[in-house]
């Protein structure tokens, strides 16, 4: 997608396959920062401290980090030591161990001087496979978002809710929830997103309002709290949200507060999609609100929230008296039966077993 | 309530009967500081800025401002302009209309020169009305928790979970929603207050956060997002919240996000409880989301947000990319079916116009 006119990647190696470079997402929407990762260490910094998020540019991240490894140290001790580390930085994308057991499988195999390069090589093809991914169930969407412009009637721009930022800086390019919002922009359909700031650390007022509108898309940011009152009064025409994780079941583990719109979303009847890469998928498991741990952050991220001053500079401020308890809960599980379907890349599927058997021949093991 | 341990209520006449005293809310919870008004002009301002804000605290103000314009002219003509003024500072607020109307009723039919003092009077009365009816909603809500503490077998604290801010801060003195639990707490029970940060201006952190600590109530301030997680895991054991404005059948008009935290209650048969003193009953009105028009403010609310810096500077930081368009609904409305009662001065009533009528003679017009 496109910054300032110039189209970018999240993420990619530079010509001489030394650094990988990324957009430092804690910086925007106030700076547009490239950052250059060239060892291990970075990537797991990078990983942890959210410089790259989202489930889909986490795993294609992870795959990046291993690369690096295998530059500075080929081993079978190095792959199991990066390996090790990348799964640990963020716990709850099952993307990032789908993309590491993937290098993995690509590199042990191999003699120790063809690792780096085949592992720059394979955390290319993963960037790639995501970007494609992320194309095709942006064309799957805009089928079903077409489908309802027309039964709509045409009159007035349907009106997208999201939550978090799924858009393509969560993914290598294109985005998950967001792909079909751009491809239908594209198409010329009249709408408009209404985007959750989503706290605590508003990545829907941050990176989503700068995504669209960097790409021109019309949005309105609003609190986390308004989008019951939008729906009770028929202001929202569908919801659109990514995930972290998905069960074989059709679970969805998204970003927290996601569960109190597809409540609401199921109340007032509007559909409410979730979009996903078939990486996100855990088909290990079925039962999400029962068995996704569910990741703490530090509590600091309800307490403080950094922004930009009147004056230009980024400020860090308290927004609770000092010492409040606080708790951070990062996601939380939404049931399949509050999804109205699943848009992956190989097409729109009900959020069940039998809808994912439909379009993935893998069934849970359990 | 007290503050650093010295009693304190949110409003009150000086000595000499010139000056109203409020807590100025904007400055907490970094800085307690007191702010005089001496005219009509400091307290229409004072309610519009939410320097005071919650219902029965705003109409409370709205009949001090009253008796701060019959000082400085007692005229028919001054009296008109004074309800007119303070009518339009917040529009949600019944409890406004209904303190406007009891000063108009007890200062009309007198003389210039008697209405003055008697405005005083009036509004010292409807202060401590609502000290006495606050203190009975805790008395009423106290019974409620002592149940549900002897039902759950006294193991482990109860977990209440409040929206915005309904305490002290938003009345007289002791608070709707969190009147109950400060009895609760002085009578010993054990419980742990869930806080929701209440964006975009987030009264749940800055103002409950501070009474609550203040009080000594063990609480933990959480993201909007965050409850419905909670509930679907047993965390939370009941739900309070205040009104704004209240249908003859049991609707409830709150801070934006109520309806959303109803929602997940309902789901997961959490019990959902609603304190208000009857000055917030509009008896007039019986459909909640057809008839409440909802307040917009200011979107700078949604894209800016003011705190400490680590120097102890306040500064007001941007979150959105500059430019931006936001929307700042300010209350929801939560259909009288999902809430399990009504708390109120009288007692405990199901959220019903049948339910209502048992405790309150009036039943609505239409």
């Amino acid at each position: 997608m496109n910054v300032n006119g110039k189209p970018f990647r999240t993420i990619w190696f530079d010509d001489d396959g030394d650094t990988v470079w990324v957009i430092n997402q804690i910086k925007l929407p106030h700076q547009f920062e490239l950052m250059p990762w060239r060892h291990l260490a970075d990537a797991v910094q990078g990983i942890r401290s959210m410089v790259v998020r989202g489930a889909p540019l986490i795993g294609a991240a992870a795959a990046y980090g291993i690369a690096l490894a295998m530059k500075d140290d080929p081993s079978n001790q190095a792959l199991a030591f990066a390996q090790e580390e990348l799964f640990k930085s963020r716990p709850t994308a099952v993307n990032l161990r789908w993309a590491l057991e993937a290098m993995r499988h690509r590199l042990a195999p191999l003699a120790t001087s063809e690792r780096a390069g085949a592992a720059r090589q394979e955390a290319a093809l993963i960037a790639d496979q995501d970007v494609e991914n992320c194309s095709a169930i942006g064309d799957h969407g805009l089928e079903m978002i077409a489908q309802m412009w027309t039964k709509s009637g045409q009159r007035s721009p349907l009106n997208i809710l999201t939550h978090c930022n799924a858009g393509w800086l969560a993914t290598v390019d294109w985005g998950t929830a967001l792909a079909p919002i751009y491809k239908a922009y594209n198409a010329g359909i009249p709408l408009h997103v209404w985007v959750d700031e989503t706290r605590p650390r508003n990545q829907g007022s941050s990176l989503t309002a700068w995504e669209l509108g960097q790409h021109g898309v019309p949005f309105t940011v609003i609190a986390d709290n308004c989008g019951g009152h939008l729906m009770q009064h028929g202001l929202v025409d569908l919801c659109i949200v990514g995930s972290d994780r998905t069960t074989a079941r059709g679970d969805v583990c998204n970003k927290i507060g996601t569960y109190l719109k597809a409540l609401a979303a199921c109340e007032h009847q509007v559909p409410f999609y979730v979009a996903l890469p078939s990486s996100t998928i855990d088909w290990r498991i079925r039962d999400g609100v029962k068995e996704i741990p569910i990741e703490q952050r530090d509590p600091k991220e309800v307490t403080h929230l950094s922004g930009q001053t009147a004056t230009g500079q980024m400020a860090t401020i308290l927004l609770t008296p000092g010492g409040s308890q606080a708790a951070n809960y990062a996601f939380d599980v939404t049931p399949a039966r509050f999804v109205t379907a699943l848009i992956t890349e190989r097409g729109v599927c009900p959020a069940s077993e039998d809808g994912l058997a439909e379009l993935f021949d893998k069934r849970s093991e359990k």
